[in-house]
Formats: C-alpha cells, structure tokens, sequence
C-alpha cells in the first residue's frame, strides 16, 4: 500500500466501500453472484477460469471482468468461451476498485446474468485492501510458489472464502509442502475452503465447480425470498 | 498504485527521490553496489540469494536488507550464511520505499561494506515505482508463472538492468515459452541483460556471479576514481 496518510486513505477506502455496497446490494437484488478472484501474477487465476468456462453448459448467464495493467492477454484468452468478457486495462493501477467494476457493467448485460466472476490485477496485496461488491474473495495460490506465502501475505487469506491451490501436477518437482500451506492459511482464517487444483490433469475441478454451483444456489435462494 | 491524487503522488515520490538520491551518493562515495531485486511472490528471490550467499568467499563485505509484510522467515532463511541480514517488516506497504532503507541502514555497519542486496516486498507492480537509491534494479521471473509478465507488467522490466529467469528446471512441466519471454521483456528493454537460472541443478549461477563481480568491480573503480 503507498504511504498515503492513513485519513486520506480512510478517505478512498470510504468511497470505495460506498460504491461497493452499492453494487453488492444490486447483485443481491438480481440473484447475481460475484466473485473476486487475487492472486499473485501466475498463479493461474485466467487458466482456472478457462477450465470453469468451457465446463460450464453454454446456457450459464455469466460474464467475465480481467483486469491488467497492461495488455488484454486474458480477455482474448477467456472470451473465445463465447460467454461476455470485458477487460479494465488499469493503467498504473495495482488493484481493481469498485468504480471500475461500475463502469465495466455498463457494458456488460447485467441484469441477465447469475454469475459474475472478476479476475483481479495480479497482485496478492493490494487487491485484497478493494472491496468490489463481491459475495466472496477467492484467492489462488500456485504450489510453484512457497507454502510460508499465507503468512506472509496474511490479509487476503484472511478475508477469502476460498484457497485454490493450483498447478498441484508440479508438485513431484518444487520443494512445496501442501498440507503446511493449508495449516499455514488456516492460521489466518480458520474454517477456509480448499480445492487442490490442477488445470493439466484436470484433477480438482470438479470439487471447484461444486463449490460454484453451492454459492450459485445460495444466492439464488436469498434473491428469491427476498 | 493506489489512487491517490497526481498531485499527492508526486510529493511522495518526490521524497523518496530526495532519500533516494542521498542513499545513492553514498553508496557512489564508499563504492558499495546496492541492488534493488524485484519479484512477484515466490518467484525465487530469496533461494537466488541463498544460492549467491553461499558462493560468496566468507571476506566478502556484503550484506542483505529483506523485506515482507509479515514474517522475518526470508531473513532466517539468508542469517545461516554468517552475513549481516536487517528485515523490515511493511505492515501493510507493499513494497520498500528509501526512508525505510536509510533506517535499516543504522543497524548495519554499513561504511564497511561493498555489497548490499535488498530484496523488495513480493509485488511486480508497486516496488518498480519506488527508487531506494540503487545502482540497478533486477527483475526475477519464474518459469512457473507466464512468458507474458513482462507485456503485463511493463515498469519493472523497462526499469531493470537485468532479468533472471528462476526454475528453470521446471521447464519440461509447464507451458512457458523461455525465447518468447526474453523477447517480451526485450519489447520493454532493448539490451535488459538476461539470465537463465535453476537453483535446484545450479544452472545458471555462475553467470549471475559474475554479472555481479563485474558490476561490483565498475562501482569500485568509479570509487577510486571520485
């Protein structure tokens, strides 16, 4: 985070989180769940959704929001799915903010939709500060990476929902202890699910996809009472 | 970044570039190469210095200023090699900034010196931003993550004098094109020197050693020199 002065910083946050609730009210309203998806850069965010796109039966009303500094690789990546992708090229930026996210759904077809899955900048610091209106925070982390990185980078695996634990078909070659990543991201949030995910071997994404159908399933119900 | 006013932007970095410039003179007048290391998280920084520690003859003068925002692990992890190590702990910043640098500073003998490696906060985006008075910045990049970073992430990879391509053992189990992400950073940085390193088989070692030794050697001329 730069070092802002911690009132100017109350003062962005404050208006992020307005705009947020905001959204998170009309995604609720409309039985619409969004997910934030963090992680550091390659952990595989765009490769976990390409799988979850082409599982997804070609009726799914979802959409797609990719966020780069530079580049729109993965809105190209992700939109030959056929479902609407909208790309935020963030400039400078480190992290989405929920104005972005506004101004991205004015292109997209909203009110249709049920899902709405927001793949972050890759960063697995910044993002995590950015409320967007999501249900959930998701983060990603890649077994290429290190195993001590939830206590390292405590606050996005405290305010997850979800750990994805991907490229689990590299484990046979990196020095990386999956059961101690998991013990170390419960030590910041006790009771976080986990999936171990390889996008290769395909193993995995079935137990992520219930996982989605799950938390499709509660919102739709709320929205209906509602 | 974080969206903070132009204005309010450009006084922060304004003073850090003041810091940043003192720093710089002064490792010039006692010729002690400082260099900034910049990685995403789990890219290898820390096994790269492990690595580098280890090779170094024990009179070396060099010492080693690690950064996170929790944990000192990185630090116990580089103290085993009998060289002075400071950590910062961030907090919640997400990458160092040159005051934090003068103040680690104070803890090391530092006069005596003629190497000072800092390993940045794990983040490919906001350290790039920040001077800390370096004679160079190196970008680390793991061929676990993607051969399009560097077109996602542009600053660090025009800002840096040299690149070094981490895991590359890894090589023959993911789908990372090595020639494609030279020529992608080359794209930012037209001459970014380059090298290609494993760790695990030490590969690659003995060229980032004397890419080291010969920026070493031009600081301590420029020395004598002044």
């Amino acid at each position: 985070m730069h070092r802002i002065s911690k009132e100017h910083e109350h003062k962005i946050l404050n208006e992020n989180s307005r705009i947020a609730e905001r959204l998170r009210a009309h995604f609720a309203e409309h039985g619409i769940l969004c997910l934030n998806i963090i992680s550091a850069p390659g952990a595989g965010k765009t490769t976990l959704l390409e799988r979850t796109l082409e599982a997804l039966p070609r009726e799914t009303r979802v959409a797609v929001i990719t966020a780069d500094i530079q580049t729109d690789n993965d809105a190209l990546r992700l939109a030959r799915f056929g479902f609407p992708v909208k790309h935020i090229t963030t400039g400078g930026a480190c992290h989405l903010e929920a104005p972005m996210i506004e101004r991205a759904l004015e292109d997209l077809d909203h009110d249709d939709l049920d899902l709405l899955l927001i793949e972050n900048v890759g960063n697995l610091v910044c993002p995590a500060s950015y409320d967007l209106g999501e249900a959930a925070k998701i983060v990603v982390l890649s077994c290429a990476e290190g195993d001590d990185k939830p206590l390292k980078y405590p606050a996005i695996f405290f305010k997850a929902e979800l750990l994805v634990l991907t490229k689990t078909d590299l484990l046979p070659y990196v020095q990386f202890d999956i059961d101690a990543a998991e013990r170390n991201a419960h030590r910041q949030r006790k009771g976080l699910e986990v999936v171990r995910v390889s996008a290769i071997s395909g193993a995995g994404i079935a137990p992520w996809l219930q996982w989605l159908e799950r938390k499709r399933h509660a919102v739709r119900v709320e929205a209906a009472v509602d």
